[in-house]
């Protein structure tokens, strides 16, 4: 009997899932499934097989929260397994603390410690807990993994993961944690099949998405990132203010009387491209719209895009390869042309019409540094990591 | 009889007095003068001739303020005036708000401007008004110049300028000012004299001392600077802690409970190279030291520093030189070496013995940029400023 991977990947409103066979040590995508809209007027569930076809598309009651969206895709899930014998669930668990530099697989203690990371990660590890004891309440006895997007950074340099802060705060955990780790090591996987150089040597990966930050690969490896402590810092993005002095919060603690929470109101859900442009937090409306200040609130995007390219390029002492991936790395042709474009003193040879037609490599032959757009697979990272985590405990 | 401009640039805990003879167009030093220890127990008032002669050494009383050093100070120097006749007095003004982007001649509406952004840098700005107010209490009728440390950033792009907040919180005046910008125009200014390529180039000019901050000039003007709203962003310094996850700040005032004056006191005060090595605010002593936690926190400022040198870099599209400037940057030799190190990559060749003797220009005859150390005078930039206003209202 063919054994299965159940992959689930919980966001703050949304979760995938993914179901795929192991034949023969590769794994074959079966379904992929999506709940949107969790706690919103359409919130939604869709399941398709690996050609895409539709299988289930269900509207979920209103305000139907992850539990309710767990329980009926688990359900669903139990009915449609076909041939396929459960092995495993892997999850993306957003916190893996100061600790956990690789997958683990979970009993009570790990758990325990995972729950600890709440407060941490408030809006996302609560969620992705969530997705853990619901599969627990339906398969008590089926392994479970947990795959952190922390765990990747942890091999960079001390430097790299401090504040400069008194010595016990990084003791109390207030560290440079760094996200989208599985999104950098998928990216990292499949650079052989493309750039030989970079896999040897040193890539910027821009994963932009609703949520943006960059890593900094040396021959693999993540020796910088972006984001820090929490998923607020480095790029602007959507809704979150990206970089900004602290100075900003005490002064409007201080002068403006705000609360911490009306603060986290602010540079969460009310930042980055939607502050700037006053229009839209989604790059694609931004493109097209014809305001000038959604033109402004893309030239932020690209202009503090650029310097930290420019900054984690000095992490790593040059640069040879720039890779594009996510919902914004993958689709905005414009925003990665005026980004390349301010990298020529780097070496990089923009092929516009390749940009523009969305071709995988996106440098022209000559340029000096090659540049890349990668679709990342976060599920298929997390069934590779559950499958290894199950095979060499 | 010779004219004679007076030029006071007050700190947070010390004043810096200057004379200066008009001789024919230019500025002849005359007295050089400096009230340290300012709230603390042993406040001392010093005076030397232009030659480094002792004219005054004489302690205040304990816990002298600001108000009685100038008043000491202003006394003396009436007394000894010589032959000079008091044509105006300079002020370095830390903040200049969102407008003033040149020095301006103080009457009573632009002094309530400027008593209007002391909410913007608190620990500054009164200290630089009680100034104007001691000499106008002294000479009412002497012509009184402001020079601001905000206004040389004012010619950067929007882009460098703005947070990605909501944009009515840029009307409000959250925006990046930048600092040090009487330390940066001096360079400027003296930039000709050394390096034309730099001149007309692209040049980093970091002026490390107690606060630290970098600028990026493109051909003399400044187009990004590392310090933010506030001088607590960027490099870390002595005892602040410059770019910091604003995730943390939510964080400590959430889950640790932190009040804002609490996390104004830890950030500004308890940080940087202080909090890092438990041991000293101080580079000299860090560079002295034996314990690991030193030499930790010396990796850590020179890692943060060159990141800032790669994002200043991406903002002019390369680089053509670097300028060291201020305490730490003219004389911590060590410091200078490690940053230099990591920026090969960038074309930089050190000579490593000029930099240990202390030469002017560290970088070899062969390197394709270059790397400089140049003393800054932020006192006689406005004692041209100064003149220069008079001249050209």
């Amino acid at each position: 009997m063919t054994q299965g991977l159940l992959v689930i990947n919980a966001g703050s409103s949304s979760i995938k899932f993914a179901l795929y066979a192991v034949q023969a040590q590769s794994l074959v995508p079966h379904y992929r499934g999506q709940a949107d809209g969790l706690g919103g007027r359409k919130a939604r569930l869709r399941f398709t097989d690996a050609d895409g076809n539709r299988l289930l598309d269900h509207d979920l009651r209103e305000s139907a929260d992850h539990d309710e969206a767990l329980d009926r895709a688990l359900q669903w899930l139990e009915q449609h397994l076909g041939g396929l014998r459960l092995l495993a669930a892997g999850h993306r668990l957003v916190h893996g603390g100061p600790h956990f530099d690789s997958p683990v697989r979970l009993d009570a203690d790990t758990l325990a410690q995972l729950e600890s990371f709440s407060q941490l990660a408030p809006l996302h590890q609560p969620h992705n807990l969530k997705a853990i004891h619901a599969v627990a309440r339906l398969r008590p006895d089926l392994a479970q993994v947990a795959c952190f997007d922390t765990a990747v950074h942890r091999s960079q340099p001390r430097e790299a993961q401090r504040f400069a802060l008194p010595r016990e705060y990084e003791e109390k955990g207030i560290l440079r944690y760094g996200f989208h780790g599985l999104s950098y090591e998928y990216i990292a996987s499949v650079l052989p099949d493309h750039d030989e150089r970079a896999t040897h040597g040193r890539t910027v990966v821009a994963h932009l998405g609703n949520g943006a930050s960059m890593c900094a690969l040396l021959a693999g490896r993540s020796i910088a990132t972006t984001m820090g402590f929490t998923a607020l810092d480095g790029l602007p993005m959507g809704q979150r203010c990206g970089s900004i002095d602290p100075g900003v919060l005490l002064y409007l603690l201080q002068s403006e009387g705000m609360s911490a929470s009306e603060l986290e109101d602010l540079l969460y859900r009310r930042s980055g491209l939607l502050g700037l442009s006053g229009i839209s937090s989604d790059m694609r409306e931004l493109l097209e719209s014809n305001d000038p200040a959604a033109a402004e609130a893309v030239s932020y995007y690209v202009y503090r895009a650029v310097r930290e390219v420019g900054s984690l390029a000095a992490a790593m002492g040059g640069l040879d390869a720039l890779v594009f991936t996510a919902g914004v790395g993958e689709n905005a042709a414009p925003v990665r042309s005026a980004i390349c474009r301010h990298l020529q003193w780097l070496g990089l040879s923009l092929d516009e019409e390749a940009n523009t037609r969305g071709d995988m490599r996106i440098s022209t032959e000559a340029s000096r540094m090659s540049a890349w757009v990668i679709p990342t697979d976060e599920e298929l990272m997390i069934a590779r990591h559950t499958l290894d985590c199950l095979q060499n405990p």
